[in-house]
């Protein structure tokens, strides 16, 4: 499936010799990009290749779950979406959201199903039946061996409901609310650790939504009646849900200088679009905004730290990130709202309605290349991400109702770092052909990361071409990882995602018209891997060495 | 039954022409009041005749619902009540408070009665046994054919409740909250569609009273979480609870700013009473305090819709006015706290107890009336209003236990106004003599507005002569209405109320002792109306026009 | 028992005379104390007397409540505690928290036991299986003949679940809460009529700490609504967790702004201890600390009741105060919350485990004897105070599971205090040898407070001698007490706390190893008793007089 290209803005190409040179806007040019001394940055934490389910459209309720459907396990969880998700190597799945967790009421999905509850979803306007819930999803996780990063309700809930909640999935039996865990099924406490303080608490559109002062004192409570009950919980606050907010940093540091101590994370949410973009060309640099929300709010982070003379911490969890035709769903909401108010609300909200099925083209998937190679670039800050979501809503893998589950085209760049980016993340330095947009100012085409498992002598190459027009010829010098100096460099694989079409899609009927292709590089020469990348593409090259 | 009159301090009279003859002071003023060139000011909307009802008092239990009495139906209502409730014209309830909702659960009110529980009213001092709640009122509003304004608690309760509340009661079937509706007997949707989000916030006098800036981040995450549930709501924020706050001015400014876009009222409540006031002639001018008041809210509102660029409006809920001793009240009061104190609150509080039952006199009449005229005058910007109560408690109807419902003198001039002001408001001219007082500067004597629904070819003049001593003659020119001038204006009727002792009451003994008195005036010349207005009255004309 | 002495810096004693000369030093001072003039501070209030039972450690479960033990009655209470508790001559009791409080459900503590939940307490670590509650609470109160002060959690609930808890616990028959209560077996309203809103909610230990900002609009309320409900409570707001907080005084002044006339108390909370101090003298000291406490916030009291025009009064209610090694404390939290880190939080958490069982050693009663002192001199401001704890934690009173109870040194000048000091409290000069510290100016060695009850011609000396090293002669002249003048002062009893080794203490193994001596004091001579007091002492003396 072909979606239109929306906008045919183009962008200039520079190389850092020549940036005026307009000879080289109408061909390819002619300097190489030099990838070379890798600067370590940290190890790699396996919560950088986290998902994300919500409570929304198809997400849950025909996307992981479907009792009816042929591959549906004995709690209803469809065994070929799970099958997908393991080959994504998602490792920890935040849930169940999202704008959704802002008016949820965490019992509601527990016990036996047949006593809970019906709900309206007042962030998707949908009809919520509650019969997949955490004792439902604690069973998924385990079966997709993914942690569960849970988020609470700080919008129509507070406090109290927190710590219940915290007692019924982690407590030791012997309370009231844990042995209610274990009466519904669950003998062992669920162990989750991670824990999402709110969600998006500083949009106007969430259902409860605060200042950031109000928020800081909320989160600085709950923080630190949840860690009184388990000190070793780790606990993210909001950041800005957009790094556009107005209120952006004056959030953060606002929540930070309040409740510093007991946090351990800092969340950031950033999504990108063609149409969402200056240009075509700055979509596909999508990767620059992001790098520049990191380090601002990284350096939030580190100026709190000095100011209160800490020894503690908070990372960044950028819990949401991805491609997300915004636009779409903006239309259908007005739409809700138009027939809210026409007094249409006597009918039922809709079960589980095809909501933000998004269907990413090949540049989508260079795009997300592009971000996870930039959250790896930062590892050291960007301690736990997650790519929103996982199934049928802005998804990677789609779920067709009592049919067939399929990877979109931005399954296999997620799927190659988390299935072999190990050991450490490397930032090396790129020199090569620059651009530039309306946006940004000159910017290198290309972009790489390095990973190396300096144990296991296993190393990954991940390298895009952001360039819209033109491809690039690139060697990335891997001589100076360690313990890479007397070996030889064996490159194992090496897979390439790009179509002469770059808004080819997957489709139910064509579901393997955008995938890798396996390409031949040739053998490295000194620890240099030499790589020609057409326009929009991404390449992921897995190597290891040998003694010499 | 006559009430004495506390206050004797006159006032003084001047005409426009003559301010500082004393002459004029002992006789008759010889100068006509002209009444011409009305402006439009708006339609007149329906809400403008609304009432309140709060569980207070016999206003509830004793008043609309009395199972006991003869008239009373399957649901205990009292149908002598209801015929009055139709004949005053009353088309939208303000309900169940007021102070009371302030410590209310929606729920106590709602399915079986004998598993209702049983509560103390902090606001009222009495308990509460929840034989009525909103599943029944609901049935009562479809007898009265009344719509429901509906308040939410946001004293001790909040965001969480008002969103479950919503549900239940407007809510289509199929959730768990709606299907309960249903359970308990009521299968439709109530539609209700406008909501008061809480009480007098700002009254130290209220059960959980906030700081302006606390009002308005609550008001903010409420109105924004309703309307996600169901866009088309009209829901109206607290304004000051009276205009003599310290806080008015600022709290309106800090509510408006802070949740603008969600709101689409604020409100407005005033009260007034011979003794509160200056003088009794002071207290006959009390419109003029209303109308300071309308404007200076009206004026913030387009302040604030000016400053955000924006095409929404918020107009004005002047939802409790009128003629209230809150003296007596207040004595009441100082007893129960005193009483309290001295450790009899081992009593049981009471139920449904004698609170507030005000025996209105001619001039209070005379003053609500000049008020309507007041509302009309601003219908524009005063979308909605409810007089403050309907039945027992500061109301025009009263209902004896077990025996009859008898109208008191404010039902006239308020069931004139709802029952024959259709079509536009017009604000007319008013040149005449002038009073002046300690309080006011030079005002008018005369007060009048007119309505006029040029479709149907009728209109009405309301009409208010609020000296204290002297009769005026007073001219309406009706010939510039749209329409009107090419044809002529006939009287169909004129009622009057005034009698020579302006304290005379209605009671149980004597009903009927004020009523209007119909008048014969002098047929319309070229649209011209002549009227004689003695002290202290009121009087409605009705007409409409033949072509010439 | 003997605990070793931690710090042995010493201090300098000076006398008024003689403030330099270095021969005092090495020998008793020369000088006598002159303790004279008594001026009447106020009538003493037997809220003064008060204690502090909180679900911590052993204080309820095992300490007050054992149904397992030999003594215990129908209800579980050990009868040999009751009898201490009455020997002790508590008169009031704070109940249930503390930290406790903060994330405490009142209900889980009522009715049917097998029905009550078993829940985790945050503040202490342990399993709270609320076999003890209110319900429970308030009948040992009636055994023990105490007022229960009773404290609402403002950590993790609010306004209305204080309200519903004031209904049950002392409403009227005839609503369903107060019905609840009769239902558990409590005919009668509890009557409990002071107050506790909230615990500490200045302090970052606290489940759900606030700003002063946002405790003072909690607090108001809370203050109004429970008062709307029962005008004749007296309500304590929470003051400062301690005089070296950040916030103190801003604090008070902030809470006192917003919520003056509801209030009826502020808190205050002062501990020490040895190693809590600069040097063993600055805690012998520990008084002069506690009296500027005093002064301090009944100074804010008094400047806004000024800036208000106010006649109402708000005491301080000093509801913890006593010696607690809060370094062991500390201590054991750390170790909790690096095993929960390392997840040993799957272990169910303590039932009543062995916590703040400080061993008082008999300066610690000399301690306490003088604060004792300090607050009677005081309680024209404060009106309450409460000793923290009664049993096992940081207590007076001692109970081995399965064994005896037994005194604890702090147990005799609370006790003396309690039993005899009655009618007014008088504060005297006091003129001799001073004390200097690294942490104080020159403060009296000797310290003492003289009540007098004229009707009965009963009075009580207590005295203090802080000076670490020297023994004092002191001279109290009871003459100028009201009625003394012509009569003779018959000294009845006098009984004096003193070791050599100031650091013994009482054990289950030696219960008596610290006990009072009877002393034979001379005949009082004109009113004026004259004593011997070792360093480190405390004295009690009785007297009445008989017409000359």
């Amino acid at each position: 499936m072909i979606r239109e290209r929306s906008s045919e803005n183009g962008s200039n190409l520079h190389t850092q010799q020549d940036k005026v040179s307009s000879q080289n806007l109408s061909q390819p040019a002619p300097v190489a990009t030099v990838i070379h001394t890798p600067v370590a940055v940290a190890d790699i934490p396996q919560r950088l290749f986290g998902s994300f389910i919500e409570h929304m459209g198809r997400g849950v309720y025909g996307g992981i779950y479907e009792p009816e459907h042929p591959s549906a396990d004995e709690y209803g969880f469809r065994h070929d979406v799970i099958q997908l998700v393991k080959e994504l190597g998602v490792n920890c799945v935040r849930y169940p959201g999202g704008n959704f967790v802002s008016n949820y009421n965490w019992e509601d999905g527990t016990g036996p199903k047949e006593h809970r509850p019906i709900r309206r979803d007042l962030a998707w306007h949908s009809t919520e039946t509650n019969e997949v819930g955490i004792d439902d999803f604690y069973r998924w996780s385990l079966q997709t061996d993914t942690e569960i990063m849970l988020a609470v309700n700080l919008g129509t809930r507070g406090l109290h409901a927190c710590l219940e909640e915290l007692e019924y999935v982690n407590g030791a039996a012997g309370t009231t609310l844990a042995d209610r865990r274990i009466r519904n099924g669950i003998p062992k406490a669920m162990d989750v650790s991670m824990w999402c303080l709110g969600n998006e608490m500083d949009g106007p559109w969430q259902v409860g939504h605060m200042s950031a002062e109000e928020y800081a004192a909320a989160v600085d409570k709950v923080a630190h009646a949840m860690k009184l009950a388990e000190s070793g919980l780790q606990l993210v606050a909001c950041g800005s849900s957009s790094a556009h907010m107005p209120s952006f940093g004056h959030w953060e540091r606002t929540v930070l200088d309040k409740a510093y101590e007991n946090l351990d994370f800092i969340s950031c949410h950033a999504y990108y679009y063609d149409r969402g973009a200056s240009s075509f060309q700055d979509f596909l640099l999508s990767s620059e905004d992001m790098t520049q929300f990191i380090k601002t709010v990284a350096e939030i982070c580190a100026d709190v730290k000095t100011e209160k003379h800490s020894d503690h911490e908070v990372a960044l969890s950028f819990d949401e990130w991805g491609v997300w035709y915004s636009d779409i769903w903006n239309r259908q909401e007005q739409e809700w709202k138009a027939e809210a108010k026409a007094g249409l609300h006597h009918q039922p909200w809709p079960q589980a309605p095809h909501l933000l099925e998004d269907r990413y083209t090949v540049a989508d998937a260079v795009v997300e290349g592009s971000l996870m190679i930039t959250l790896l670039k930062h590892c050291d800050r960007v301690r736990s991400a997650s790519r929103a979501q996982l199934v049928n809503v802005i998804a990677p893998i789609m779920a067709e109702a009592n049919g067939q589950a399929w990877r979109q085209s931005v399954f296999y760049p997620f799927a190659a770092a988390a299935n072999f980016a190990r050991g450490i993340a490397y930032a090396p330095t790129i020199e090569g052909p620059l651009l530039s947009t309306q946006d940004l100012a000159v910017t290198p085409a290309i972009d790489a990361v390095i990973t190396w498992d300096e144990e296991e002598h296993q190393g990954l190459v991940l390298i895009v071409n952001r360039d819209e027009h033109q491809s690039h010829t690139a060697t990335v010098d891997c001589s100076l990882l360690p313990g890479v100096a007397d070996s030889s460099v064996i490159i194992d694989c090496a897979q390439m995602l790009h179509e002469n079409d770059p808004l080819m899609c997957n489709s139910p009927e064509e579901t393997r018209a955008v995938v890798p292709h396996h390409v031949n590089l040739q053998n490295a020469i000194n620890g240099c891997i030499t790589i020609d990348m057409p326009e929009i593409s991404w390449m992921a090259i897995q190597f290891h060495t040998l003694q010499a």
